[in-house]
């Protein structure tokens, strides 16, 4: 590998847990970690624990729903920080209803934010990688994306969504050396949100009984540093008292 | 059942072969056939048609990517024709692309046709069906619902949504007495679009080697006949000689 | 058709409803129906069944796990009864159990049960069929040979090589003109079995939650008969309510 | 961990490269291999290779095909070498052959090789793991373990079997602390069968068309290192330029 060569990391998504925790294990690998979410304030704290670790961390707020957003952010990325080597995204919106109750602008903004935007970025990265010949493209997943639940229409079609593209992507883009990946999260993440909605959940960190996110990160960087002659399209993950 | 009630079939999408053969053949078990597509002139033949075996039809201009449209043609039909017993969604849009060449607009399109207008569509019914305590609702599939492909992220992305959209409608709403079924088309269909496009395809039809639309019909009227006691949620169908 | 020709039907298995509702289906339908489990006996009341409905039936002791049996079963009738047009493997194996406490003996007798004596009959007939060019040959398969669940290490294994086989044989013998299905049954069937070892689940029969081996029996006929150009592999069959 | 505890890893089927080479990844870790094949003397170059880096090995002749061989090597490991805390099945039977022209005996002897023994030696291992409440257990598996294939019916048929217990101990043996893994290897591999029998296929290996053992053997140690609130049950590795 060229070991002067800038390596950007780009983790659209970087609002949660997993997000940050990607974009900090990157960096911690020598990667120039840029992140994304819609306000930029809030991503400081992030910003500010790569850099306490002696990393180098951009933020960036932007709409991954926004064509020209997305558009702009990897032209600026690209042309002011370093070649983007591996795109991960990382949107979620899983927002439970009744398919009788579930509106017509909720079931398309889910799958705006969970699904079109995956497309606009993955595909505005690929195009640059493509022209490079080398590139790594991840997809955080989840058993939703695999099958339809009572009240999961919406989550489900634009989870679905998502690994229709990261695996039309992989068929197509494999043989240009990019590296399309789709990681399926099935199970309760170690965060705030679990933590403050589902106490009882929550409990089950004592015993393991939730993910980590720098546990997941850690699946990320495995599958970018599989040499090609051996890559993983999809891999699941989820903790061992989990049922499923 | 209730011999003198009025039952209507309500077709999306019968601009196409498929969709006028599921028409006719619920016309001619007593259905009155409810046909949409976007221009209704088109829709003249296949009413003619089925008025002329001695059903009774109703076409509709109706773009079903409009929530108003969608539900004023719903309440229309329900108020001035009949219930609406059996409900089919036969809206397609397979239009191949490089991901690399794809457009926002047109990724955004194949997905509002072929997945959002069925959500629209599906759900409107869905509540009075509900109300009612019965009813069936059908999806056209195809196998890009079920896998992705090179140059197929947009279509399978869509036809993912539907199955997803499918799937969980199914395990919300069969408890409610509601059938939900997927028809999983995996071969090109006798149409004027095969014919005219791909000849060597449709030289096959000598050999039954394209789907014959009256054939695929017959599937949805089985599936509506089935009694509630052993319901098919997904079948495919393919011509004999097809690969897969 | 050709109306006066003989024509079989080879239900092996046919010790339970479901075998022998699929009997006496075909046989309504004009078809010799040859019926197998292994104590003869036990299959008269069917025999009876069909012959007074006006059909015309053979029962056989035979072992389907015996390759010597099944050859000489399959030359049996095809020289003194007639070609048998329509092949149903219905042998199953439900016998739950932790992978702590399964032994080798019983691992290997749910396999040879449920899915080498499909291999054996199937194959016997797939042979005779190749040659007439034409054929039909159905398997009954369950959720567990879509995936393994705890306690089904054995039973899965065994569902999962037939579906495998079924798609195998699809595959291959599709393009000769022999039509490949299967069954996937999901959910309590109404048998005496059910009703007595599982009452509260046969309580459900009342709201048509288990399936009745009639219902189950239409399907695999409807498969039959579907036109070469429209044929399906795989549908799936269960109760409204059940959860899935 | 406790540092200075024993740590074997038992890989069943050392005979190929994959094999060999999972055994030299762990024991380059600290593990004691302990490697079986049919014939020992053909172990002897994998054991010579394994003491040479300064690792310990021990080279068993054991057919896994029978329940007394696989007992007695089992508690031979544990009693006299040290407690497996990781188990690999890597016995493979991957012979094409028409359905048409199967024999009874190649279509058992394959399930027997792949199948059954995966079935004898896992559950050996997992009473022993069971009892320590740790250990991770992992299946070599085939994209003919997801869908059957013209002239697949026996191979497909085994690995189908094999990815059945794999996912039901995965599901009743999680919640008991063992990991349970499977691996969908996807492509040809770099071994000395397929340099002579395949040298088309084999000359992708300048362009990493072919799948290096060492770098699947890494993917077993990921496996087997990922902490438990976050474990996979199943990945697929391919080379880039596979189509699938």
């Amino acid at each position: 590998m060229q070991s002067n060569e800038k390596k950007v990391v780009l983790v659209i998504g970087a609002g949660d847990a997993t997000g940050g925790a990607i974009a900090k294990r990157f960096a911690r690998e020598g990667y120039i970690a840029c992140v994304t979410r819609r306000s930029a304030d809030k991503l400081q704290p992030l910003i500010d624990d790569i850099r306490a670790e002696g990393g180098e961390a951009h933020g960036f707020a932007s709409d991954a729903r926004k064509e020209d957003e997305v558009t702009a952010l990897v032209e600026h990325i690209e042309s002011q920080i370093g070649p983007i080597q591996v795109f991960v995204f990382n949107i979620g919106a899983n927002v439970p209803c009744s398919i009788l109750d579930e509106t017509a602008r909720k079931y398309f903004k889910i799958w705006e934010m969970a699904c079109f935007s995956a497309f606009l970025s993955a595909q505005a990265v690929a195009l640059r990688m493509v022209k490079r010949g080398r590139g790594t493209i991840l997809f955080t997943g989840a058993t939703a994306g695999l099958r339809g639940a009572s009240h999961f229409a919406a989550f489900a079609g634009a989870k679905h969504g998502v690994r229709a593209l990261a695996q039309s992507m992989a068929r197509e883009l494999g043989p240009l050396n990019i590296h399309v990946g789709h990681v399926v999260v099935d199970g309760a993440i170690d965060t705030a949100f679990i933590r403050d909605n589902f106490p009882d959940r929550y409990a089950l960190k004592d015993q393991d009984g939730i993910l980590s996110p720098e546990h997941i990160a850690d699946n990320y960087w495995f599958l970018h540093t599989q040499p090609r002659d051996a890559w993983t399209f999809e891999l699941d993950l989820r903790p061992w008292i989990e049922r499923w």
